[in-house]
């Protein structure tokens, strides 16, 4: 073994654990904020649909941007995990919409039934919606930050990600691009993703320059950042879509191939996808050098977002 | 003619001449702060189902309330159309998801056909989720108020109003109630119309007070106020189902008691309603004491929520 894989192996092991810790702060902070589980009556499938979708869930990527972020300026790990739960809240949103019948109509995710199939359409349309409301609602809360102007400009942040100039006009492209006469072109197909998974990426690395009321220098070098790594992150899921199988996924993998959509991989050859990716990682990391070392832990997260397995 | 009844004319013309002045200014700040019209390409649906949903419809009362409220304090009116203009994203996002198929399934909505049957269902699913967010976008945004409390405390209090604790567990509520194995009492219909209805119409009366910084008691009686109103408003919605027709409502008549629902007429009989919903507006008038003379428009829009005739 090489000594370079030898490094390549401990980043790895020390990303996991950085995504580790900030997906058990994030899970305690999501347990309080979610409706309860113990809740009675005709509310309970939807409080229970909530927690479903939003908890043990998925690898917490966005939640670790945001913690680490925080950290960068020296942020309070409090305020920290209320955003990474906001973030997720409208992650898992967006997920619950999107896996409806009349949208990409999933019938699994992480593993487990989706909100529609575990309940109904009806009770995850009001889940979905409920966890976008929560989002905000954490966010504008005196105990995410004690500044109104923080508060507010993080709301603001979150819904330029989610609306229609952001994930939910990122769904309208891939949803469009299902029944367009031709397969979407790189550039199309970029865009789209900037847009759907993106623009979160790009805000959660970005909170954390809002909490800690950093320079808009600070500021502009994490989105920058997070844009490069929000890409090299979609590009290795269609490698892993090719790749890999479906139990480390948690969902059926050659699923995009078999439905003749254009994936990074169709339209780069898997190792042309490889390698665009791992370019994408190095600007990414090349977009931290203003933070030095303490910008170690975002770096990480990028050479994870291209060595992942699943 | 009575000299009562030409004061009451004299009074419902007034009140309309306002509602109709707070529906030029919300329509004229909806038509700016949407996705414009002529977008093209494929997100151009959803823009246009935003638009659809959100212009040139229904009777602005929300709207109305917030710009009245904010009157009350002497609040910048740009200000208030805004918050005005938000509060009518959020009740739009509303109608699109309660519309659809696996909730209430309506065809129709202020005499137009509604988003899922113009367009399709995984568009009235993205049209509503991006209105929800346009609502606290429009919130967040430093136009809407120099001060980043104000604002977060709009996205709080809209947010309270509008989640599993407010208009999504009302709708949980509703769509419960149509397999419950009985009718509802009248104590659930009511906390289910607080839920779905009166959290936004108290939030719309309360906006004023938190974009004026009015004192905590100021905030509290125009809460009590709007609490009694909203309700008074929902009872004469009953009335309205059962004497109106459809032409004037814009939707199919008589459409709840067709399908076996409880309501406020079921359970009160129809002269029960008419006078429960008179008290109702009597006491939020009584809750504008404080404000003297100045609580004038606010009590004019109790009255017209139960003398209304669509």
């Amino acid at each position: 073994m090489s000594l370079a894989l030898g490094e390549a192996e401990a980043d790895a092991a020390e990303f996991s654990e950085r995504l580790s810790t900030a997906a058990a702060l994030t899970e305690s902070a999501l347990e309080e904020l979610l409706p309860p589980a113990n809740l009675l009556g005709p509310r309970a499938p939807v409080a229970a649909a909530m927690r479903h979708a939003s908890l043990n869930g998925g690898k917490r990527l966005r939640a670790c941007l945001a913690v680490e972020s925080a950290a960068l300026f020296g942020a309070d790990p409090a305020q920290a995990e209320r955003v990474a739960a906001a973030i997720e809240c409208l992650h898992a949103y967006s997920l619950v919409h999107d896996d409806l019948p009349c949208m990409d109509d999933d019938a699994m995710r992480r593993g487990q039934p989706t909100v529609h199939v575990k309940w109904d359409e009806a009770t995850a349309v009001l889940a979905g919606d409920a966890l976008q409301t929560l989002a905000f609602e954490i966010l504008a809360h005196p105990d995410t930050h004690p500044d109104g102007d923080v508060r507010a400009a993080l709301c603001l942040g979150l819904a330029r990600a989610s609306g229609a100039a952001g994930m939910v006009g990122g769904q309208a492209l891939d949803i469009a691009a299902e029944t367009a006469p031709a397969p979407l072109t790189l550039p199309e197909i970029e865009r789209l993703q900037t847009l759907k998974t993106g623009a979160l990426i790009v805000f959660a690395a970005e909170s954390g320059a809002i909490v800690g009321r950093a320079d808009p220098s600070a500021r502009a070098a994490l989105r920058a950042y997070a844009e490069a790594m929000g890409l090299a992150f979609q590009i290795q899921d269609d490698v892993l879509d090719v790749e890999g199988d479906a139990a480390a996924l948690g969902k059926a993998a050659g699923k995009d191939e078999a439905a003749g959509k254009a994936t990074f991989v169709s339209l780069l050859g898997l190792d042309g996808a490889r390698a665009r990716a791992a370019r994408l990682a190095d600007e990414a990391e090349a977009k931290l050098a203003p933070f030095g070392a303490r910008g170690r832990p975002l770096a990480l997260a990028a050479r994870f977002a291209v060595s992942r397995r699943t």
